[in-house]
């Protein structure tokens, strides 16, 4: 167990700090019979009619406004698949995330889990088709470029190959697990849908995104480039279907990678395929910049960066563009 | 859709936040094909081993520790069925919950969200019998005490037949809804089980819970008197089934009530259980009092007492009963 980070460096000072559910619709179910539930067992029994109207697809957000402000514009973090805001809380070994880093550099940061997952909750089995998907604990240690790929997990944590000079805090991967959530394959239109009513709710942002969420932003960019000012795209594994790409060239981008890419046996086509996607944006007239780390000199990032050992130190870098922007002063 | 609380009073200062997971255990399961899954529709899909162990039945914890604290010991909120921590977040119509109120009383708040629910995860259909439990919009409306009994939803906000004087914000109601979420009828131990290893994480405290966890909070303290040293019951709906209180007694207990109880088509038994529970413990030679607001001259509380309109004047009232003991200065 990590200790509770209690000795944070200074203290955090918050105008505002709550939460909200936005988006999702209603749907009706009908012609189900009428049943008697003990909601706890051992006792009584309570009569559950499961007809009627049910809210579906919504999303949970909460947020965090510092003072004084520096980031220009709010920062809204999307997490990646299987997973859920608490990506960007505290890391897994007991360490300030990001969450905490860019509150404290004066950025309103709006932290959300996507449709389906943690606090939106999830909808009945008549709205998600297909069965949620678990991923047992060694598929993040060989997929995430923690592990030195296949079979480099083992129930023994002494027994586990990390590759070399990985930054991910590995002896927290069983930690890191408590944070996995089941996921629907079927649910992208629902969470676009709820990206989308947040930033209509919200305002002009900047959005960053880890992961599976590239889709999300790059999609909602495209959708939206009046209200996505700036997408910071970490290791994004998922991009819009899109051939036009006129609007998402008004939305200036930054791509970030970490290492041990090109010995992975998925990550060198996901990078290629983001890559292509940049040089269309870039084609189209946008601007999409690429932070390699391991170009930059900075070694031994694993796919979950903002949990890494130097987390703060590629926030700052993440920062650093967005100052270029002038969207931090 | 409710405002964002950022016109909030003054500023919250933390000396620290963020998160764990705590809890849980590890399953092994096997025998199951390896399968080629697409993440995402229209993508390539992955290989994806379900055999292999998984991390299951852990809790969410995130933490708020004010600076200056006048609370004298952690304050944990436990939410009640079919809800997560959001219960004590930003109420429905945009108001303070809980959570903000008592950190910036000076309590260090330990808002969690019960195995199985919210960022907690739930676990694979091996681990967990039955099914998730869903119920619709309606099924709050005419059982929290907001609508007059069953009958009194209606699919049309402005057709809704709210109880005469009820504090919740009801216009709102379409909105509570989004936070509520699936559960399942058969996690109890579990349930009990990482709040237990909670306390023993965090120490000595205060436990408030709400309705469901009523059998939570109040078995965890019989089990370790010594790491409750209050505990708040806010409309408790379940209480422990052993018949020996002798540990309980030594935990100084307040039962809080709202209004409409007498009327309600089931609150008069739930909570005349609850009156038998707390004659119990005094008969063990223990202390629980019992704040029944309506008594007190407070009237139109519903079930979701945290979220009525009056909110904070209830919190204050708690805090005053807590003071009393000495634990806020």
């Amino acid at each position: 167990m990590p200790d509770l980070a209690e000795g944070q460096p200074t203290p955090i000072v918050l105008a505002a700090m709550g939460s909200f559910h936005i988006g999702g619709r209603e749907i009706e179910i009908t012609g189900k019979p009428v049943r008697e539930v003990a909601l706890n067992p051992g006792r009584a029994a309570t009569r559950i009619d499961p007809n009627g109207r049910y809210q579906v697809e919504q999303m949970y957000v909460q947020y965090f406004v510092p003072e004084p402000r520096r980031g220009q514009l709010p920062l809204l973090l999307w997490h990646g698949g299987g997973l859920t805001g608490v990506t960007y809380e505290t890391t897994p070994d007991g360490r300030e995330g990001w969450l905490n880093w860019f509150v404290r550099q004066g950025w309103a940061v709006y932290n959300s889990d996507a449709v389906e997952r943690g606090r939106s909750g999830f909808a009945p089995p008549e709205v998600f088709t297909g069965d949620a998907l678990f991923l047992p604990k060694k598929n993040g240690f060989e997929r995430f470029r923690i592990g030195d790929g296949v079979g480099s997990y083992d129930d023994d944590p002494s027994k586990r190959r990390v590759l070399s000079g990985n930054l991910f805090p590995a002896d927290a991967y069983d930690q890191f697990c408590r944070q996995i959530v089941p996921r629907w394959t079927s649910t992208d239109p629902a969470i676009t849908a709820a990206y989308l009513a947040l930033l209509e709710k919200v305002g002009p942002s900047v959005v960053l995104i880890h992961s599976q969420s590239g889709q999300f932003g790059t999609t909602v960019a495209q959708a939206r480039p009046d209200l996505v000012k700036a997408l910071v795209l970490v290791e994004p594994a998922g991009f819009p279907v899109t051939e036009d790409l006129g609007a998402l060239a008004r939305v200036p981008m930054l791509a970030v990678y970490g290492d041990f890419i090109a010995e992975d046996a998925r990550w060198p086509e996901i990078r290629a395929k983001g890559e292509a996607f940049l040089a269309r944006v870039r084609a189209a007239g946008g601007r999409a910049d690429v932070l390699d780390l391991p170009q930059a000199g900075i070694h031994g990032n694993s796919h979950m960066l903002m949990m890494d050992r130097n987390n703060t130190a590629i926030a700052e870098l993440i920062q650093s563009w967005l100052a270029g922007l002038g969207l931090w002063r």
